[in-house]
């Protein structure tokens, strides 16, 4: 096979067999077949698509490019559950504690965040002695004894999708829903669990900005999951606001903590009771509503918090030295009216050039940054009011940014469902 | 400008400004612009193209990357002649002896070979002796005096170009018809012609397969060369069968010295008879027909062929040393009836594989080595006749190849024109 025959066909639109992905994804990760080559053919890829066939054969060369973890000796049905990335999704920290301590196993592998999508493990190194790099052999026997554990991904985990997608990210090519969906499915079958919960997100602030290919991608993932023989399930939300009231990386250790105590942001704690309840559904073959009364019963008596301070405990962290910074600027209102949308992407921009997360992967985060809105979608604002906290580090911004993602008008205006369906 | 938002936007279809076009040309010599984001933005104008204005835009970038060479000390009307490149095509060997002998003057600039496609340098330095690399001063002296000059492409002229066909090539990018056009039409501007006459193949043995794509390819050039106020004309050609009776270096001057003598295959005779009509009717602006009447005098005459004698002794070459390998193996027909086409692909394929060409640019060529058909389409074989001659050196071939270039059947098909029309 020679790739520039590969890359003739898929730019003339043909279809590629078994063997051929094998080939491409084998030999780019040999070295064989050079970056300049890769790229030209993830653009004919971007363009002129893949099938679901063709997905498939491409998320199992990139599994089977590098290890699997095996999770079999942790009893019970393990859901892994993971989210396609928006701002300030912190659900993974809320959602795994609620179901762990309703005895369903979680042994998350978690990302870091690049550009206006946050990662989970940044999030947690938020927590002073937070250790996210545990051994396989640790990482299981926590999950045995105390159902939940969070590391980081090996990168032994699917090699091939870390190449890809790092090129892809330089080129133009991210916003294929085929090899979105091979590159998580790839991490996600490789990491052992029994049954996938997705977040698919939609929005100015994802990497999908309509509804449409967001339920594309959904279907493709479900797909491949259910070809696995995993049970795969995904939740179509929006991403067109920032979710919860906090955006960064220790600010959203807070907001953690409080959706855990019953308060905060009513939105972000329906779609953790909405994830929680499928996960616990799906691990102890119960119906939806059962699982959701086990959830809500949780976060009431506390025992979800209880197992959050557990889980940072257990793996070194000082829940009480998280540090925010004191140097908050108040963002006021301009103008008098509803406000009908706050833009995700002005928030996340905002927050980026604060220094919550990082442009290329060689930046460091300030863990101390970031937004936190006071007011939500549906509140009328009078001319002064506060809208926004600005926590500043060492980098100024323009505060305007701020100001401009809330949309404010006379007229109230229908709020977007946060939740819009679920794919089976 | 980033060049990510600029793959984005050719991934989605929008269209370039002249700035965003410049700064990509400009951005990528420098290095700036990584190969493996070019060629990612190369496939996505392979796919959703270049409208004729950016087309333009692009031509005019990479003219711009390099240095022009000015002719205007030359007397009389420059006419530059161009073929997009075809199996045994030594047209430009033939064409301008002729048109130099009628006092019009050619100052050529000729590239080298690559794959299937033979270039015209190759074709001059299988004459010992013969220097392709003269002075841009020498070159002009040498005009002057002699009305012709022939030689290889300095590398200050459209460096822009040279970098991105370079990576065209290894990169599955190259059947773009606005990436060939402003590829051609940046090198022909460049070198100063005041007029150009394109001949654009298509066919098995051409880089356009069919003739749609090759009249569009045509039709933007000849709109590109005439928006540069240069009169650019563009004869379409078939390439479904080698030009002429030989393909392979050596071969190939010994059947330009056939043709300026009167001899040899017809077809090949007639298309340079009608490519240096157009030249001296362009240059003199007389009629088409008055041209011809002199094209076919200088070839009567004998003053054609002294033209090319004195270019070859200008240049240094010595005539009567070019060598063709002795090593002669006759491929016999193995059934009877009318050969209906010779496959150029094939043909050049053995060629290629005999060592007449490079697969890479850095494989070295032998020079003594080709392929004579020695019946043409139309005629009639019995089994056991001899269809070609393999000249060998050092490489051993398949002959199969060859024979299965010849398609022989009881019927006699309709022979393909050579010449399809001009686009003006």
């Amino acid at each position: 096979m020679y790739i520039v025959d590969l890359i003739n066909k898929k730019r003339t639109n043909k279809k590629f067999s078994k063997e051929e992905i094998k080939y491409i994804v084998n030999s780019y990760v040999s070295g064989e077949i050079q970056d300049y080559q890769m790229s030209s053919l993830l653009m004919a890829i971007c363009i002129n698509g893949l099938d679901s066939e063709e997905t498939i054969y491409l998320t199992d060369a990139m599994l089977e490019s590098g290890d699997r973890i095996n999770l079999s000796s942790i009893p019970g049905i393990k859901v892994d559950k993971h989210s396609t990335g928006g701002v300030g999704d912190k659900t993974t920290l809320i959602v795994l504690p609620i179901v762990a301590c309703l005895n369903v196993p979680v042994a998350k592998m978690s990302g870091r965040g690049l550009g206006y999508t946050g990662g989970t493990i940044d999030k947690l190194e938020s927590i002073p002695g937070f250790n996210v790099n545990v051994s396989i052999d640790n990482f299981i026997k926590q999950v045995k004894k105390h159902n939940i554990c969070i590391g980081t991904t090996s990168s032994t985990i699917a090699p091939a999708d870390k190449k890809i997608y790092a090129l892809r990210d330089v080129t133009g090519t991210v916003s294929s829903k085929s090899l979105i969906a091979a590159s998580i499915m790839s991490k996600k079958l490789a990491t052992g669990a029994d049954k996938i919960l997705l977040d698919v997100k939609y929005g100015n602030g994802a990497l999908l900005n309509n509804m449409e290919d967001a339920v594309d991608l959904a279907k493709l993932m479900v797909y491949i999951g259910n070809s696995h023989g995993k049970e795969t399930r995904a939740l179509i939300t929006n991403m067109n606001c920032p979710l919860g009231n906090m955006v960064g990386n220790a600010l959203e250790i807070k907001e953690v903590i409080e959706i855990l105590n019953g308060r905060g942001n009513k939105d972000l704690r329906d779609l953790c009771i909405t994830l929680a309840s499928y996960m616990v559904s799906m691990s102890k073959n119960i119906d939806f509503m059962s699982a959701q009364g086990e959830v809500l019963s949780s976060l009431r008596t506390g025992a979800a918090y209880q197992k959050f301070l557990e889980l940072i405990k257990l793996q070194g962290g000082d829940i009480n030295s998280v540090k925010i910074s004191s140097n908050v600027i108040e963002v006021k209102s301009n103008k008098a009216g509803y406000i009908n949308s706050i833009s995700a992407i002005n928030i996340a921009e905002a927050a980026l050039k604060l220094g919550s997360g990082r442009m290329t992967k060689e930046d460091t985060i300030d863990m101390s940054v970031g937004i936190e809105t006071l007011k939500n979608v549906g509140d009328y604002v009078n001319i002064g009011d506060s809208l926004a906290r600005v926590y500043v580090g060492n980098k100024e911004i323009d505060y305007n940014i701020v100001l401009d993602a809330f949309k404010i008008s006379n007229i109230k205006t229908d709020k977007e469902p946060l939740i819009y369906g679920i794919i089976k």
